[in-house]
């Protein structure tokens, strides 16, 4: 789970960078980092935490000169959570500095790693980004860019890349295209801006261009256009469905497609499929909005916000010794009596994991006064874990891998429980066209995971 | 503009009231302060600063021992922004150490300052409040709550106070009831809450039991009910109708009303006066949302998140020095072409005071596609700034003081915009009951300031 | 036990303040602060710590404008350590702002407290020096000359204190003149400084004028010469003769006597009546040194360090678990073997106080190798707390007030033990005059204590 | 010039590693690390600044378990003063994770980095200390031991090292043994402690063992005798006299040899060369003191502190606009009138390397009234720069490189100057046996240093 951002060509790169990976800050909160380059040499910051911690003054800024840029932030697929892992990952190589930020997961990066390390090589972080860099280091081809084709050839797995040298950039999704990576230009002064969702353009004021296709590699290079390369000569589509689901932002478009538009047709498939005899449809925020809306459009129910989200959650939250029922979750979201009071609630929301939210919201719902609580789920059952770079739970830990619908709506203390079916799902995705992942729902697996 | 919160009788005093504040974190987010009680002692933190920046790890809860706290969270609507100005204020005095913690504003404040300095009195703030503390050690009575009585009747005002000595805690509101201040208990373990709203109890979790009436001054003291007395036989009643319109959270009781029934009733009302022919209702997140809720269901015209609210902003936002047009805003609001795109848009808001953000909004949605954008308000053009305790700008900055609502509009740069009419307003609070001060949109201020 | 110092009619009064406080940092490690003025305001900036921690960036003197300021390192001799009490303390009065820095002690300071309390003042600290300024602020007299007079008639005690109104500032000791106070001009500039000892003039680039007198009140004025009025008639002599013997530095002159050369004279008198049969004269750094060299150069025994201070001890020491002998003098101090070892060792300290550390050294030494370590003291045995502004231990923690020399030289576990009788230290400082207070090691208290 | 220190096989030695480090703080002030081992994992921790700010609080020793641990303070001779440079640095290799802690310089470290470079290697930092990790793990040998072997005959140049894996400790020195590295245990708890300087030993509560010898590598393992194997039959001792001379503790024993004594010797053989008359011997504070009590011994002249050094001297010091002359020494040094004034001062100090401080104490002393001022230096003039990891400026930037003494007289403006003669030196350290570096004052470089 990690956002990427970078620009090319505009004296603002490094600040931009900023800007872009704080409007993808929901991809990742656990570091943040940027690599810059003036031509001559690259320049990195970084540091555990949110964006707006990590650069907390102009002056950091000053230590980031140059054109071009490029940042992460990040939330740990793989490798631990300390500072040694914290992307881009730089290091002095063959081809001078060299930095990578990395989206995705590579299944086979445990084998390559080993490899490595038995023929003398050692490393310095514990993430699969790093063994990437080692391979390109390593490989035959002489050019930076065939020792991209040489080096991925051997990755199994799902990313999306940005390779910075000090005069290039270069974009790469993996063959598969499981995690989006979208170009935009500034329409003004020039240059390119990079990254996971077009969100990250509105904020510094890009143009979209388009996405990068599966297996696509750009090279971005002073004074010439963006020079475009596949790795092999057929690619294999399977998008992650879940991206749209859940985890991109509702104004992004992603995969061609916006997000929102396709939450909130989820929302209104789940009414046709799963009406409830309720008053008031009630997100729970934010996850639940736009689904919430295509539900009570479809439904003809009338749409309120029943829980109120609190927007000063810190990092440090002192609890009380005296423990207050539910409190973890009153911290974040507060019931409103007069909304949900006396009425029986549809609540809404995108995806049940662990299960360990949702009966204190449930519950604090009743307390509210709710009759009746229908909760409505705008995807499918979430049974299986993923491999290819979404931060999720072992299967033990998904309820659904497990337990029945009867029995996670039991779990959930609620009047009634209904998902969104499989065919539901795909029937609103396929407007978008064909070659989805959808292993989280189905465990159908597009790439061997060992 | 400022929110108290206080507990009596429990063992977790300072941390419910760090809960507290927390929840009442809109109505300050200058600095905090807590002071607690042992009954033998009173402990004070504080600082500069949001809450959970403030009290940022448990062991500051061990420098606050005892049953009983008071605390503050503080936007300076007198008093310069320093360190000296956090609240609750403490001094020695003859009745021991005291503490103070002040929601209002006292226009008399002044002049009794003046009087009290060249009585040789120092001061060590620039608050109103030490006044009060002043006042009240110099009294004649020899009792608390006398000597409270002597020293209010001094005061001409707005204000919701809490004081504290070593073994008690004293609620006032004064006789005109501008400012709101609630009164709960915890039904499991006794012991009591008290602040400006109750969404605090929500968090702590504490039943509502009422408001503090207008002129009201209630003892709390450990083995006895609460004692309740009176500053004068008659009250008057000017409840701040701009709680209810723009500063309360929706999810609170203030003044026994629910705020986001209020709003959305405000809504419905402002669809009634003001219809807009627009393909969807757009909120101003978050302010606007109640009221956008109430204008669509009444005008049956969808609604739907058409800016998306980022969540991350932090504290210092380092701007780019190649300027992005409205950079300011965008960082925290983005708008979804996929909703706004070829559509007219009925925007709404809860007020205009200054129309500095309200152009760049505007255009932002035009931007991104929108074909008319008309802009309503809920509540009546705010023409006059407030002198009971809510910050606002003075009355040259206020743009409805002097323009007209079609040069507003032109400002704006909307297709049309329309106000909550007064009538329309009072139609709606008058549920609530009569007593209302509406200084900010009618200049009838009901106590003197000058 | 305090260094105040300040600068008046010089265009770099803060910077020069904060030089000076740092030269003063022996007499009060605990807070620093500085008042300035700019002829309109007061401002003030300060904190818990050492200077150049509490004020670390040069962008605090843009905080702290004007041509004078005043300010003040702090132990705390009465009052918490605590924020409150950091000092200048600055108060709002009839007479504008007003700063007030205070090295000494009021015995009476109780009692006028308690006076004023009743009166209904409250006090924001716990410190002596608030009183004053309430009494200053309470005098009958118009005239800020004449209030302090007034006022201070009513202080019993050991007092120099520096007070700053937004365009003068005053200078005044008690008419005892326990605590130093002296007063320097800058040759170049024009400007006077004044302070606790004159090694703060050599950092600042001042001149020496002269020591202000007991009883003395000297106003500064912009435009005007210096002013000077006295508190009485007659003055009483009772200099403390801790400040040569201890407490100051050895580079400054303080009653108008070199510190260093008493000390030296100290060491040459104790080699007179206390000779040791020793092959090495070593101190125990750094009090100890002055002493030692006199000691070396009256008995021909030659003086080596045998004790190597460490200079980056920091605030926060990391103790081992796994507890090492005497680990706490280890980390300041390292006896060196290639001195020490096989040798009869002279070990040289100023005084011994609560008799904690000095076991600690002997037994260091005797593990180094040394062969026979006698202990010499500089001064008579330490017998009784001051009231007079040092900070000394309780009469029951002061070993020599209950124990004999022979007891404290088996406490110590040294060959031998002998202090300077009384008799010698009045023979050296008698030099410098008449009027010393030597209570501390007689119990001849010139001002009544309760 | 660095510091290195560690603990094997003691239940304390991450701690006891920090109070080493914390001794041997002369030796770099730039940053500070710890790794320890609990014999599974490595664990590291470490930062920018003194070892005090960098592990200033006891938690942090609860993330370095385990009975080993090395460290190292660093002062950059090659590689920028940035984070990825702290050292130990550590890697995971072939071996499991790896750590070294490095004092020296290797003069060919470019060449092997260009080489593995070109190989595909990565590097992390731009230390010369990562070159020697990545040759380890690319050896042809399959054991540790002989892995260090086969790497270290690569190496040219002048280094102890701390080698540590998750089970065992390697120490080792280059065949000439330029810097040094002592051997000790604990007598109570048994375990070793080793590491630059002895004077750690003594805060540590450690005893001193022996040196380890030029080309010695010592594999420490539980359970077993340390065990010794020698890089190369025959060794070259070339010991760096400017250890004795300069940069060691005056406590410590290096090369067998006490340093304190032989700056002794040196000041008592300056005395014998070059006599002065004068009526003071002053030494420059800390560095001249030893040589300073040497030539007052042999000269018969007193000794006296004229200079006064401050402790309280921080990071960041505050200058004032209005430049005091000579404001960077003052805040170091004050010179004492009372010592100094009329008098012939013979003023010690061990070097003079650019000559900037000089001329400003020259100044100063006579500012304070000195008479005459006749400099002498302990060591012979320093021509040319270290390339065996001492910091020192280029050759152009030492002034005895290209003046002559008389020259150097003037810059300093002393009424004489003399050095130790190259033979004085040479007669003082013989004493110590033969083989010695004294490039620094010969131009004499044992390895070639192209």
């Amino acid at each position: 789970m990690c956002g990427i951002f970078g620009v090319f060509g505009h004296p603002d790169a490094a600040r931009f960078t900023y800007l872009g990976l704080y409007a993808l800050q929901h991809r990742g909160q656990e570091s943040a980092g940027i690599v810059s380059s003036d031509g001559k040499r690259l320049y990195r910051e970084g540091g555990m935490g949110l964006v707006a911690d990590v650069f907390d003054s102009p002056a950091i800024f000053d230590k980031l000169p140059g054109t071009a840029a490029t940042g992460q932030v990040r939330y740990s697929t793989c490798g631990a959570s300390v500072a040694s892992n914290i992307q881009p990952l730089m290091l002095h190589s063959r081809f001078g500095p060299l930095a990578v930020a990395h989206n995705g997961n590579i299944p086979n990066a445990e084998v390559i790693r080993d490899g490595l390390l038995a023929r003398g090589v050692n490393f310095t972080s514990s993430t699969d980004t790093e063994s990437i860099l080692h391979l390109l280091s390593r490989a035959d081809a002489l050019s930076m860019l065939d020792a991209i084709k040489e080096a991925f050839l051997k990755l199994r797995g799902a990313y999306a890349l940005l390779i910075q040298t000090t005069d290039r950039v270069y974009l790469a999704r993996d063959i598969y295209g499981f995690r989006p990576l979208v170009l935009g230009r500034f329409a003004s002064s020039g240059g390119y801006a990079f990254g996971s969702e077009t969100c990250a353009f509105d904020l510094v004021g890009a143009d979209y261009l388009r996405e990068i296709a599966a297996g696509e590699i750009v090279e971005l290079r002073s004074g010439e256009e963006p020079r475009s390369v596949f790795l092999t000569p057929a690619q294999i589509g399977a998008r992650c469905v879940f991206e749209h689901e859940y985890f991109a932002r509702p104004d992004s478009m992603v995969f061609g497609l916006s997000v929102g538009q396709m939450r909130y047709a989820f929302g209104r498939q789940l009414a046709r499929e799963a009406p409830a005899a309720a008053d008031v449809v009630v997100p729970v925020p934010d996850s639940g909005i736009k689904a919430a809306l295509g539900y009570a459009a479809e439904s003809g129910i009338p749409f309120d916000f029943g829980l109120i989200r609190n927007h000063y959650v810190g990092r440090t939250f002192i609890e009380p010794r005296d423990a207050i029922r539910h409190f973890g979750v009153r911290v974040k979201l507060n019931a409103d009596r007069s909304v949900i009071g006396g009425r029986r609630v549809a609540l809404i929301d995108d995806s049940i994991v662990r299960c360990t939210t949702g009966p204190k919201i449930v519950l604090m719902a009743r307390e509210a006064g709710a009759r009746e609580v229908h909760v409505r789920i705008s995807s499918p059952p979430f049974v299986s874990r993923c491999h290819y770079g979404i931060d999720t739970p072992t299967d033990g830990e998904l309820i659904a891998s497990a337990k029945s619908v009867e029995e996670i709506r039991q779990a959930l203390g609620a009047d009634s429980l209904q998902y969104l079916s499989l065919e539901g799902m795909h029937a609103v995705v396929s407007e978008g066209g064909a070659g989805w992942c959808d292993a989280c729902f189905t465990r159908n697996y597009p790439v061997p995971v060992t």
